[in-house]
């Protein structure tokens, strides 16, 4: 199936069946997808939290305006952003990547030291911005990849941010949450969405071309 | 082929073939996914510009750190989020669902009337940046349904925002630029990133699993 006709299938999905669980093959498959998604200057600002276990879920649908997607689905995805560029963070992605390509470990240096003269220079709200927008390709990519593998899920925002990095600890590891993508299948009989008309801005207001 | 496996083909592309252009097929099909995707609410608080005016491609290339795939490439997208939600645009969007539903016209008005008391209660500020990340879900479309087609793609963040605003005229639109994505083919032979190895962070420090 073309990658478009995923596109057209996916759906908001609005109520999961909770005895159907995702595969773990397809699980990996969609966490690999954010994984391979592109940031700025390659530093992948953030993290994945994949989640299963029920009672921290439940805690969840709780700060989640009570949505019970986030309780019936198969694994919630939290993807939370670095709450600000540092030194280390650049340092250690481009370790990595010398590394990786068996290059001098200096091969970046003055690349690196361009980023850090923007980044540390700036304020945290406005790095942790930046590092959300990455996120959302992210996020995005992974939406993608669950909708090639015919993989419901509900991208969500709709959640008291601050409520979410306190049950999964995120303070301690400089990230903040972001964004929530409950995966798992959905219950047909019972979702309000799935047989709504999926409706998209017309094409004329939407697209401008210039010749 | 596997959309993951398009994800592991896909680079950000450094150098374009300036002789080869992209099918037209192929570039609606990319700007069909940026309009597919999911935004928050359903409110799609963006646009997308398909410019293939050699002329104007050009002084985008002096406002973008002479960026030469800006010139080179086949045509290039720029993504422009809404400046602020406003109770119009709302409303737009909203008359057209119910249209396309053939619902009655008052049938999300509890839902539209709570959104407008959220959005337009924020600072213009606030709220363009959550449209530019929505912005972000529908570049990243993009940037997959390239892959999938083998049409080559370079995300990026890096041109003078205001200036591109002024050259697209988008502040008389209520916009403002976010991305641009460049897309064609590329020139193989000159372009140093082709053969570097795609590296990403360690699966290890990207996810948690929590079960």
């Amino acid at each position: 199936m073309e990658l478009l006709d995923s596109f057209k299938w996916r759906y908001a999905t609005k109520k999961y069946d909770p005895t159907k669980r995702v595969d773990q093959v397809f699980v990996d498959k969609i966490v690999e997808a954010a994984r391979l998604a592109p940031t700025s200057s390659g530093l992948q600002p953030f993290e994945v939290f994949v989640i299963t276990n029920q009672e921290l879920k439940n805690k969840i649908v709780s700060v989640s305006h009570e949505q019970q997607i986030v309780a019936d689905c198969s694994h919630l995805l939290v993807f939370a952003a670095w709450d600000n560029y540092t030194a280390e963070r650049i340092d250690q992605i481009y370790a990595l990547t010398t590394t990786e390509r068996e290059q001098p470990a200096d091969r970046y240096q003055a690349y690196t030291d361009r980023l850090k003269s923007m980044y540390l220079n700036r304020p945290a709200e406005k790095n942790f911005e930046h590092a959300a927008r990455q996120a959302y390709i992210a996020f995005a990519f992974a939406i993608a990849e669950a909708a090639s593998l015919k993989v419901d899920a509900t991208p969500m925002e709709g959640f008291i941010n601050e409520e979410v990095d306190k049950l999964l600890h995120l303070n301690e590891k400089g990230l903040k949450s972001v964004t929530l993508l409950p995966i798992g299948y959905r219950d047909e009989e019972n979702d309000w969405l799935v047989d709504l008309k999926k409706v998209r801005n017309l094409k004329e207001n939407f697209i401008t071309e210039i010749d």
